[in-house]
C-alpha cells in the first residue's frame, strides 16, 4: 500500500488538520483562469463567464470501492480523479476543477496521505485541472474518498443521456474488457501471496489489463478529438459499470432500443488471452466489467464518414425504436435481451 | 434514530441501486432556473450566466461528526445540508443547488433513508436549493455523507476571508455557544437512558439550546440583509468551530490582528443557565464550541450606523495590525491571547 519504506513515520495525530491541508497541498497550483478562489476560504469559487458549469461527484469508500492490499496510494488518488474526470467528458465538457474530501482512521500516517495526494497531483497536472477545495477529516475505519470535479462546456455541445434517435450509430471509445481483466489477475496474485508470501508474482503478460485497473486514463483524447470533428454526440455516458448497463442507460433515457452487435466490440487480444486462462467468455467481461471509463455515444449517421476506421472509435451498434427493445446480436446472428449486470455496490452491501 | 416504527422494513439489498435513486428523490422538484441538467445524467449542468460559481464540500462521518443514538435521521439529513448552506452564504453567495452522496452499511433499511431524505427534503425547501445530483453506495460500517453545495455571487459582492483592514469592525450575527450547550444536554441524557432507559428525558428548558444543535439554521437572512442595507462584508467567514478559531483565520488571511471584547459577545440566558450547571464558562462555550453556523464578519466603520442596534447583527471587536496579536479583552480589561480550542476531527481520530 505504502511505497514510502521508511521507517520513521509520522501519525496524522502529531499534526493539526489545517497544517495538514497545507502541507499536502502547497505543490498544487492553478492554473486555470476560472479558478477565482481555491483552496483555504469557505468555498472555491470559479468564473466560467456565459458558459455552463458542469459538475459531478463520486463517494469511494475502502473495502468496497477499493481494496489498499493492491492498490498502491498513489495509483488510488490518480483513479479517484479519473473516474470523476471521465463523468464530465462524458457530458461532452472540459474538467477544470476537482474538490478533494478524504476521511482517514489514524493507521495512515502522514507519509500515505502525501502518496495519494501525489496521485491527485499527477492526474491534476496531466488533465490541467485545479485542485480548488475540500476536507480533511478523521474516519472510525479505513479511508474515504468523496471527489467534486466541476467542468465546462455550452448548451451547443453538451451531450445529455437522452438525445438520441433511432438509427443513430451505436459508438465506443478504446476497447472493453480491460480493468475487469486486470483486476482477476490482481485477485489471484492476492490469493497466491496471502498462502505463500514468498511468490514472485510474474505479471509481465497482463500489463495493458493491470494498467488498465490500476491506473486508467479518462478519454480526453477522444473530447478533443469530437471538438476537432465538429462532432457533437447527440447522446454520451461513460463505461464505468460495463457496456450492457450503460447501453441500457442510454435506451432508457432516450426511450429507445438497440442493436448491439457482439462480434464489434473492441477487446484486446491480451484481456482474451486473459479471459480464456478464466474461463469467461470475453464479450461478458466487455458488457459486465466495470471501470473501462472509456466512452460510449449515440453518433448521428451522417458523421459516420467523419469517423469511419478513426482508431479511438468504433461503431459496435445503432439505435431502433422501442419496440425492438435493446438486443445483443451475436456472431450466430442470433438476438439476446441485453441485460445490466454491472457491478451494483447496493447489492454487494454487507 | 428511526421515526418509522413500522416493524416491516425494506432491507436495501432488495432494491437495486438506480431504483433506490429514483425512489429517495423522485419528490425532489427543481426551483432555480439555473439548474439544467439534474439527477440522472452523468453530471448535473449549471447556467449562472455570467455570474461566479461558488462551490463548497464537506464529509460527514458516524462516530465522528454525529451519533445516531440521539439525532434522528431526518434532523441528521437537514443539518448536514444547513452547515454547507453556510459556507455559501459566508462567501456572500446565494445556494442553488445541492449533490449529495451517501454510503451506507446494510443495518439501514429503505425507511431509514427516506427519513434521511426528508430532512434533505425539507432544508432544500426552505432554503429554495435544487437537489441535482449525488450517488448512493454502501459502505463497510455506518453511515457517510457527502453534500456539495453550489451557490452564484459576482466578482463584486463576493467575501473571502483576507479582505479585512486595521479597524474594520468584527461583527457576529445572533448568538454564539447554543449548539455547544445542546450537545452537552444530549450527551448527559444518553448517559442517563444508558443507565436507565425507563427515564423520560425533561429537556423542556433546554429547548433553544437543544434546537440549535439538532436543528441549526444557516443565516440566509442575514444574507439578505447585507443586500438589502447594500453591506459587503469586506471578509466573512461561518462559525462552524467556534468564534476564536474562526476569528483566527480571518486574522490570518487578512494579516491582521483585533481586540475581541468578552463583553460584548452575544450568548442566550438559556446557554448561560446550562453552562451554570455543567460549571462552564459560557465565554468558552462561544470561544470554542461548533456548529453555530453563525457568520463572523469584517465590516467598514462607515456601515456601522446601517447595523447599529439590528437584532441579527452585534459588533464585537475590530481589527488591528498584525503585531498586536489577537486578543480577548476581559470583563476585567485583561488582554489575553486568543487560542484555537475548537473542535479538531483530526486530532480526535482514533
Amino acid at each position: 500500500m505504502l511505497e514510502n519504506k521508511n521507517t520513521k513515520l509520522t501519525p496524522i495525530e502529531n499534526i493539526g488538520e489545517f497544517e495538514l491541508i497545507d502541507q499536502l497541498t502547497k505543490n498544487f497550483s492553478i492554473e486555470n483562469p476560472s479558478s477565482i478562489i481555491g483552496i483555504g476560504d469557505d468555498a472555491c469559487a470559479i468564473d466560467f463567464k456565459k458558459n455552463l458549469s458542469v459538475i459531478s461527484t463520486d463517494l469511494l469508500i475502502e473495502g468496497v470501492h477499493f481494496d489498499l492490499s493492491y492498490v498502491p496510494l498513489k495509483h488510488l488518488g490518480y483513479k479517484a480523479v479519473i473516474a470523476n474526470l471521465s463523468d464530465i467528458y462524458s457530458m461532452n465538457a472540459k474538467p477544470t476543477q476537482i474538490t478533494l474530501s478524504l476521511a482517514i482512521s489514524n493507521r495512515f500516517p502522514v507519509e500515505a496521505l502525501e502518496e495519494f495526494y501525489d496521485g491527485i497531483k499527477a492526474a491534476c497536472a496531466k488533465y490541467k485541472v485545479d485542485l480548488v477545495g475540500g476536507d480533511t477529516t478523521s474516519s472510525t475505519k479505513g479511508m474515504v474518498i468523496s471527489i467534486t470535479v466541476i467542468g465546462q462546456t455550452n448548451h451547443k455541445k453538451i451531450s445529455k443521456r437522452n438525445g438520441a434517435q433511432a438509427n443513430d450509430l451505436l459508438v465506443v471509445s478504446g476497447d472493453l474488457g480491460g480493468a475487469y481483466a486486470g483486476l482477476q489477475i490482481l485477485e489471484r496474485e492476492k490469493a497466491v501471496f496471502k498462502v505463500n508470501p514468498k511468490v514472485q508474482p510474474d505479471l509481465d503478460s497482463y500489463t495493458y489489463s493491470i494498467g488498465r485497473q490500476l491506473k486508467p486514463e479518462a478519454r480526453k483524447d477522444v473530447f478533443e478529438l469530437l471538438d476537432e470533428l465538429k462532432i457533437t454526440p447527440k447522446a454520451m455516458i461513460d463505461i464505468s459499470d460495463g457496456l450492457s448497463s450503460e447501453t441500457l442507460h442510454l435506451c432508457k433515457a432516450s426511450s429507445l432500443g438497440c442493436h448491439l452487435y457482439e462480434q464489434k466490440i473492441p477487446i484486446d487480444h491480451e484481456v482474451i488471452k486473459i479471459c480464456e486462462e478464466f474461463k469467461i467468455n470475453p464479450t461478458t467481461a466487455a458488457l459486465n466489467g466495470g471501470e473501462d471509463y472509456e466512452l460510449l455515444m449515440a453518433l448521428s449517421q451522417s458523421d459516420y464518414d467523419k469517423i469511419k476506421n478513426h482508431p479511438y472509435l468504433t461503431v459496435i451498434g445503432h439505435f431502433t425504436d422501442s419496440e425492438t427493445g435493446a438486443k445483443l446480436i451475436t456472431g450466430l446472428n442470433q438476438q439476446i435481451e441485453l441485460i445490466a449486470q454491472g457491478w451494483n455496490p447496493i447489492s454487494k452491501a454487507n
